[in-house]
């Protein structure tokens, strides 16, 4: 079976034979069971992370105490805390699996040999930043103006098979509701259906 | 003087001077008054605006009917509607600027063939691309963390220059504040300095 890392970088751009091993020696495979932490708050972030299989999420600890999730990673998406691993400072945010998860990761200094390496990889990345960067601006515009029924109502219609795989506390934290107006929404919605 | 984007390149990535040449073609020159929109929501997005001199902002018509500010661009920084600009579909932002602003823009055909002819500037999109990911995660954090004075006091001293050059207004927007709250705000500062 091919490594689910080329097979999405070669989505993007072209790689020679020698250079699709130089990346897969490159990272280095752990599996996570569910609700491990990938990554503390306040502790060095020291890796990327690439899911090929499972699901992992952020959050940090709000003023409230509670777990505020920010953002999920599925299946061929990246995940680390960006500014800590880029910056070398501590994590402002946890990275956990929601369920059994299998990554790919590498460090900052063995990833910026590989770009040196694989000059074309850049724009890999280039693309794969783009992209996160427009759907957080995205998603400021949502939080800021849809209702909490039309937001829950996109995020169902935009990743309809994912709404199934996250526990209802982690989903209703990253929607911004509690767990009871989720539940009643939820009820709400299987009604109208019917 | 040297061309500000070629000075902002240079401190990213090499490039020969032949390749100076070709950025300084690719790219077209204008100026907007204050006030005056460089892109508005619901039109296509066709350029990638670079600021030289001056100062940008990105905001929609909320709910409410209100403007909302999501983003900034001081010199030095992109803007664009970055899914409408990638995708080709109608922009969710407008953009604006709030001084009399110069600016180097380009459209996306001319930015691919650039990016072609000159592929290591993939390497400092990729840079510009991942630390504005990464900002657009803290702010989150910030928004969902900090109360408002603390958010408005971070917002200080990390633009100290940047606070006086932007209409109360617009400040307020940015921050989720009524006009009101941010003078009263405002006004308590200035007496606990005394």
């Amino acid at each position: 079976m091919e490594n689910p890392l080329i097979a999405h970088i070669v989505k993007t751009i072209n790689i020679s034979a020698f250079e699709k091993q130089c990346i897969i020696k490159a990272f280095k495979s752990s599996t996570f069971r569910k609700k491990q932490n990938l990554l503390e708050e306040g502790q060095s972030c020291k890796y990327l992370f690439f899911v090929c299989k499972g699901c992992l999420r952020m959050f940090f600890i709000n003023d409230k105490g509670a777990e505020q999730t920010i953002q999920f990673a599925l299946e061929n998406w990246w995940m680390t805390d960006n500014m800590a691993f880029e910056t070398g400072k501590y994590a402002a945010f946890s990275i956990q699996a929601i369920e059994q998860t299998e990554v790919l990761y590498i460090d900052k200094q063995s990833l910026e040999v590989l770009l040196e390496e694989i000059p074309s990889l850049n724009k890999y990345f280039k693309n794969i930043y783009h992209r996160a960067y427009a759907a957080s601006l995205m998603r400021i515009k949502y939080v800021f103006s849809m209702s909490k029924e039309d937001f829950y109502d996109h995020f169902c219609n935009s990743y309809p098979d994912f709404i199934q795989r996250i526990p209802q506390k982690i989903l209703a934290s990253f929607l911004g509701f509690t767990p009871e107006y989720l539940s009643e929404l939820r009820k709400k919605k299987l009604t109208e259906k019917i």
